[in-house]
């Protein structure tokens, strides 16, 4: 990282003229705003950029590039700095470039089931947007009443709905995006079908602004469901849960939620919230949040039934069925807020496991097993449907000695037995600053040279981003 | 291309002598396999390799690799060889990698909904194989009967039930490869969500065997559906036809198919069948061959009479609801033999445009025009559902010269119109040879260096198949 330093300019004073006549406003360097800019929502870690750039339009983000390709300063884009990954954070300084005033949807395409925005729309708004004229986008990350469609592009955002509908890279068609010389692309073209050269869209997905920064997004849509049903399962066994996530696939059920969370994930989310209305007891060591969406409500009715089927075979407490718009928006938000939660109440790291789904069960007896042999607590939830566990760990009574120089083995037991289990590191959350260190638990060298490769080929003096993935 | 070839050495006795050692009688250069080998479905094009090797695992083609790229040998990988443009031709001979031995499928997961595959594994042998499991994998190009699953990922191939169900790249998870200096890695885990470091499974798929050879495969599989229904229906106007498509879905339908042929297409396709148990007349412009597919079959039933009274809008002759599973295989088998029909029928060149949906009327329109202006005649099928249309440019009375002179100009103005239309030149057949002039039209020149420059990253010597898409 250090050597990687060495390589950049740090900002003159002509290089904040030059911005200032670029943005004039939109270019900030007060102490309020480099403060203000020196975090996401990644555990507590602070890096402070020597400036702030807010370009309105790709025009502008092309000439900062060209300049800051020119000069050697690095540029780190941000989104909404909702990530849990610290892909936001501009470690090594140098140029925080805020998507937050490319914040127009450009056009829906009704005809086509199409929407075309710029990145810095609150990935909510563009959803009610489009629900407006009838139509879905369906990944919704927990923190989708503030993070943006750009940020959920560039860490590839799942979401509870993407156990049925898939995450955000299923439904992206079209980047129009700048490279780190200021050259304007676009990376595909606007068909649900493209076999024309290499898939440079689903490379951009994901790749965490390391190789250039997403100015618009042509997203595919659906027709929006008009129905749901929604059930809270409580379990007296965590592992009969885990069960019975794949046990609800096995009966031919797609669920457009399943989730799973932890008798303490639901309890820390009621006190932070300070929301009671729903009834946990001790001896339910967890619950499963479970949906169905479609257009018929015989059918959804139906499918509850097959799934209460199912449930049969494990021994679980009463079952609740929302009844109300209102009680399923306490039961969304309850599981919406368990990672705010976790935060209020501890120091925390929060890993982001993914299996195979049916592996859920053996993934949770990892994480409980390897905490009581480095003597950490931890809470999981998450997307069981999709087989992915956030694994928060708490810092409790550890000191800290145990907290930064042990539990970084722990981390890595656990996602070498994440990988063998045929999973990796990161489901959703990307792999940033803080999971940078466990790449090689999920790739090869030789893997890892490969990517290095491609971020040569898109940005040869690494100015994009720089100190992510790898 | 003749730059490109100085870079290679020609097959030397002694390197017939380390294949022959390494592969036994699967090292094959007698002229009869020389000959077999010389071509795929691409027009009548014909390139002979200088030798064929055909290994039945992946240290084998490691160390194919490795050889080859010490040696500067050329290698084009081929699989059952039914591509439409040109992507298994061995244009700079050396050696033809075939994996058709590479034939089994290693494992169906049933609890994770998954498959592991060889690549040389017969499509719709897959299809049935999980199909048996109750498990469904959706892409099925028209031909599925003789393509690899490894050709499928090379491509990206789509076929009929993409409109519902996607392409190929939608159900590929994982990806064994082996790079071109041999060594062996996967691209990402099996996992349904994924963010850690680049997409490398997605640079893959579509890649056309330009940056490593696919040695195994992890698919994503679904439910498998248990009812489907089939109409055909004639349209007096050809473009009311395509009209109907996009209100199809502006009615909230999602079809399983949604097919279109022109009127010759399907005249074409009885003729080379010899079955003419399908009424056609001439006044009928074309046909929407329309199926939905599910799980309750009263729903299908409401939803095909939704489809009726969004047809009630044009004027359709009567519409023919297939009646029996031998009928429904009737249609699908005229369907899908109309690329072979026209093949027989004319010497001809085959274009993969690709619009959205809403545009294809327009798209129509402009094959129509262009014809009339250079004096060809065409005959067009095609996904309509995915705005994908099959232009087949039938020589017919045209001269030589302007067959092979005038005719590249019509297509580049085809595809001009296209790209206006915010479509692309493949939507389903790949670039590979015959589509690598006009990759200019889709791409300007600063994507296509970039796109270069990741082949480079892969392999720097540009063995694997050279003088594709690029």
């Amino acid at each position: 990282m250090l050597d990687q330093a060495s390589n950049f300019t740090k900002i003159r004073e002509e290089d904040i003229s030059f911005f200032s006549e670029l943005l004039h406003d939109r270019c900030k360097h007060d102490k309020e705003n480099l403060e203000k800019y020196s975090h996401d929502e990644t555990e507590d870690l602070i890096f402070y950029p020597a400036i702030v750039l807010i370009p309105i339009n790709t025009d502008e983000i092309s000439k900062i590039l060209r300049y800051c390709n020119e000069h050697h300063i690095p540029v780190t884009p941000a989104g909404a700095r909702t990530g849990l990954s610290g892909g936001a954070l501009p470690i090594f300084g140098g140029v925080l470039l805020s998507t937050e005033k490319l914040n127009k949807i450009i056009a829906i395409d009704e005809e086509n089931h199409q929407v075309t925005t710029e990145p810095g729309v609150i990935t909510q708004d563009l959803q009610n947007a489009v629900k407006a004229k009838g139509l879905f986008y369906p990944p919704d990350p927990a923190s989708r009443g503030s993070c943006f469609i750009g940020g959920n592009v560039a860490e590839n955002s799942g979401g509870p709905k993407a156990v049925k509908y898939g995450v955000t890279n299923e439904y992206v068609l079209n980047l129009e995006i700048v490279l780190a010389d200021g050259s304007i692309i676009w990376t595909g073209a606007n068909v649900i079908k493209n076999a024309t050269g290499y898939n440079l869209t689903q490379l951009i997905v994901g790749s965490e602004g390391t190789l250039g920064i997403v100015s618009k997004i042509v997203l595919k849509l659906r027709t929006h469901p008009t129905h749901d049903m929604l059930m809270l399962v409580p379990f007296f066994d965590a592992s009969d849960a885990c069960k019975a996530v794949s046990e609800i696939f096995r009966a031919g059920i797609v669920p457009s939620g399943l989730e799973f969370m932890e008798n303490d994930a639901l309890r820390l989310a009621q006190n932070f919230t300070q929301d009671y209305s729903i009834s946990v007891t001790k001896n339910h060591e967890a619950h499963l949040l479970v949906e169905v969406d479609g257009f018929d409500p015989e059918k959804l009715m139906e499918e509850c039934e097959q799934i209460l089927s199912v449930l049969e075979k494990f021994e679980t407490d009463e079952i609740l069925f929302a009844d109300s718009e209102a009680q399923k928006q306490t039961l969304w938000n309850l599981r919406r807020k368990v990672g705010e939660a976790v935060k209020a109440f501890s120091t925390y790291k929060e890993e982001d496991t993914v299996v195979p789904r049916y592996h859920l069960p053996d993934l949770l007896e990892h994480v409980k097993k390897i905490g009581a042999k480095y003597g950490f607590d931890s809470v999981c939830y998450g997307h069981a449907g999709d087989g992915n566990l956030h694994v928060n760990i708490l810092k409790g009574e550890l000191s800290a000695s145990k907290w930064n120089k042990e539990l970084p083995n722990a981390i890595k037991e656990l996602f070498i037995e994440v990988v063998k289990l045929g999973g990796t590191i990161s489901g959703e959350h990307g792999i940033g600053l803080v999971q940078k260190p466990y790449m090689p638990i999920a790739f090869p060298e030789v893997t890892l040279q490969l990517m290095r490769s491609i971020k040569s080929s898109f940005d040869p003096n690494g100015i994009l981003n720089p100190g992510k993935i790898f």
